[in-house]
């Protein structure tokens, strides 16, 4: 029998098990402008009611990467891992972790997203070092990557377009977030970009894009599982989202953050201590999935060394310069232009920080610049938040607790009264988060 | 705050109630294009899964009123009824209560469909006396009623266009089957077309539209619910669909089977007892709901009355003649032409009917060529499935359960192998099957 569109979304609507058939044929039409998008986002929302099974997300990965091309990395004679966080608030882990791997003769193949909605994106935080180029072409990035070892991109047309355009569709049909495509769309441009193993970092908390810890672990499973499935090594390290990473949130001000953890030279904030930790567990599953040490623990020790004694740092000098960036901005940050306008959110009794809530951080920086509410917005790189306390930290009345930086006035208020729901300090002590939550292996 | 496609699907997709704005926008701006197909599609299915409550139901069916034109039949000074099928198969009683009702000087505004999928539509039977002509302007149908007190037409583009446009986009996204989209399609109509009180026939059966039970009650009861809302008067007969109606199947075989009964000279068949019985009981609901009696069964004793009096034949030939149809088919109706090829269902064994299964009947009928598989399909009005027996009846070994009439004989055999799926002999003594289930008010 002839396949037909109106039976497979009702064969999922139905609760039935999409063939592979049925998923070549249903993605491959869809391409090939025969299935219109009507059908397919009927059909994305009979899979957000019923789900993808491991199976129909293999089957609907390999349609995905078969529309497009499939970096070929084999003329790079080592290990190549890569990492994916599912995104968070302050997540700045990637602008450590590709020169740090790199600087332990790991090939670091990079591609990553902007940001959308309130978690910040990592190309953006590149582009805020002036001259930084992310637009690259496939043939350019494998170039870069031979020579030094590492290289960051954003996404390309060539790769997965069939993943691009069903994303696209999934955005204003409001069918995201669902564990199956999530899945798919992740797994299909990790294994089309040509790493040979990828550590999943994913988040979980209330500046999380996923905040349960029961679909987050769903996630991890349906990741790992599927990701192997294509012949590619796999950890998932699950990292708690419920106040932003690090003290920074904010382009320019991410990347400082960064600077001041590489650069051996640079005074070190013990507010920065939790991005450390997260960095570097995650810097030992990659070295330990490029067969670089016997144990995670070995690598993160590895990982350790190589950021105190600067050869990350150094690293990351060259790989700015090789991208276009300009290194006098790293090495001389007081020449960063500032922003116009700030405050500070003082606390109003003594006590201890009991919550700095993610989401609120990156709501807040949305407003006050940092992010897009729309593709077409403009990004304020100097706008951000500095915190001065993390939960768990001792704040007496009227002390800062986070400053805010942005445009103007208008945007700096109305961010502040974003941030004050999401702020509580405690009259008993509170301890400090845990960011380790596990490794799944 | 402004309104967004997105946020009004994730809503519904949550389990959230729509406000009556949230669909006055939805439907408003995908009718003027600002909302996509595909974001319709994609909140269609969502509706699907999490329902539609009476309020929603009544907010879309305003909508789709407010989208087209209302038929004012104020200037008819006569309770105005109409009655509505779900759907089955053999089911030909529109075909005797326009002009039975009209008879008894209430008037009949009747809008029907053509058939889709395996039950038979009115406008496709009445197109099979030749001549009758159902595609009318709102004009010609309100001037009709006024000279004759009865008019039966097709579907106008100027009466809800919205639902029309909507049920379109339903039928390719596998978004039919969710009993508030039915009752808001059927609703809309039936209050647009100007009667002051609807009697819905909801079937119940194998060869219904909704063939289970609870939820065909749920239907009834949403049909009612939002029937009286906007101010009309209205009941439900839930009626069985387990075998076909009367005798006949098939679009000129059903008009003759009516003929049958309405004709006082004609002769009678015991087979059409049951579409006698039901056709009985919807008119003495449609007078009970018109004012003309006290009771259902005191309407029912007036129908039949004009029924065995002539009235009802005489005013069909009126009604036939007046829509442009040549009643010398109906008086002669062996002028009609004749099918090409016929096979007979023999008994292999002794014993009784147990089951004719009105669903294979309207499989094989649509092989036949009595409807449509495609909606450019041409139907022929010649074709159809003739039934000597019906579920109870004793049958002999070797004797005729039933006869199909096709164009050619690769038409009867296919459907015949439909047929035999669906026809059951029994030893044991099997009572009929009783028609009327309930009367719900």
């Amino acid at each position: 029998m002839s396949l037909n569109p109106i039976e497979v979304i009702k064969k999922k609507r139905n609760g039935g098990i999409l063939t592979a058939e049925e998923i070549h044929y249903f993605i491959t039409s869809y391409l090939g402008s025969s299935i219109p998008d009507y059908q397919m986002s009927s059909l994305l929302m009979a899979v957000y009611f019923q789900g993808l099974n491991d199976y129909e997300t293999f089957s609907l990965i390999n349609e995905f990467i078969n529309s497009g091309q499939v970096v070929d990395l084999s003329g790079i004679n080592k290990p190549k891992i890569d990492k994916h966080s599912t995104g968070g608030v302050g997540d700045k882990t990637s602008i450590i972790l590709a020169p740090l791997l790199s600087s332990l003769d790991v090939a670091v193949p990079m591609v990553s997203g902007r940001g959308l909605g309130y978690t910040g994106g990592t190309l953006d935080k590149l582009e805020s070092i002036p001259g930084f180029k992310v637009d690259l072409t496939i043939g350019e990035f494998k170039e870069i990557l031979k020579k030094t070892n590492v290289c960051m991109m954003g996404q390309t047309d060539e790769v997965v377009p069939a993943d691009k355009r069903i994303y696209a569709l999934r955005d204003v049909t409001a069918t995201i977030d669902n564990i199956g495509l999530i899945t798919a769309s992740i797994v299909s441009k990790k294994v089309a970009e040509g790493a040979d193993g990828i550590v999943y970092d994913i988040k979980i908390g209330s500046g999380a894009n996923i905040p349960d810890e029961k679909s987050s672990r769903e996630l991890a499973n349906k990741l790992l599982f599927a990701t192997r499935k294509f012949g590619k090594k796999a950890l998932a390290v699950l990292t708690d989202m419920n106040e932003p990473l690090g003290y920074a949130v904010g382009n320019w001000f991410e990347i400082e953050e960064c600077i001041s953890i590489m650069n051996p030279l640079a005074e070190k904030s013990s507010l920065s201590e939790d991005l450390f930790k997260v960095t570097i567990t995650l810097a030992g599953a990659m070295l330990f999935l490029a067969g670089k040490c016997m144990s995670i623990e070995d690598g993160m020790d590895m990982a350790q060394e190589n950021i105190t004694n600067g050869q990350c740092y150094r690293k990351f000098i060259d790989m700015v310069k090789i991208q276009g960036g300009d290194t006098e901005f790293i090495t001389n940050k007081q020449m960063y232009p500032k922003q116009q306008a700030l405050a500070g959110m003082r606390s109003i009794q003594d006590g201890y920080i009991s919550k700095l809530d993610a989401r609120n951080f990156g709501l807040a920086s949305v407003v006050l610049g940092c992010g897009r509410r729309k593709i077409e917005d403009k990004i304020d790189h100097t706008a951000g938040i500095i915190m001065n306390k993390k939960v768990g930290d001792q704040v007496n009345s009227g002390e800062i607790i986070c400053g805010l930086f942005g445009a103007n006035m208008e945007k700096v208020e109305s961010a502040r009264n974003i941030l004050q729901k999401g702020i509580q300090v405690s009259n008993s002590k509170v301890g400090c988060i845990n960011k380790i939550i596990e490794i799944i292996d």
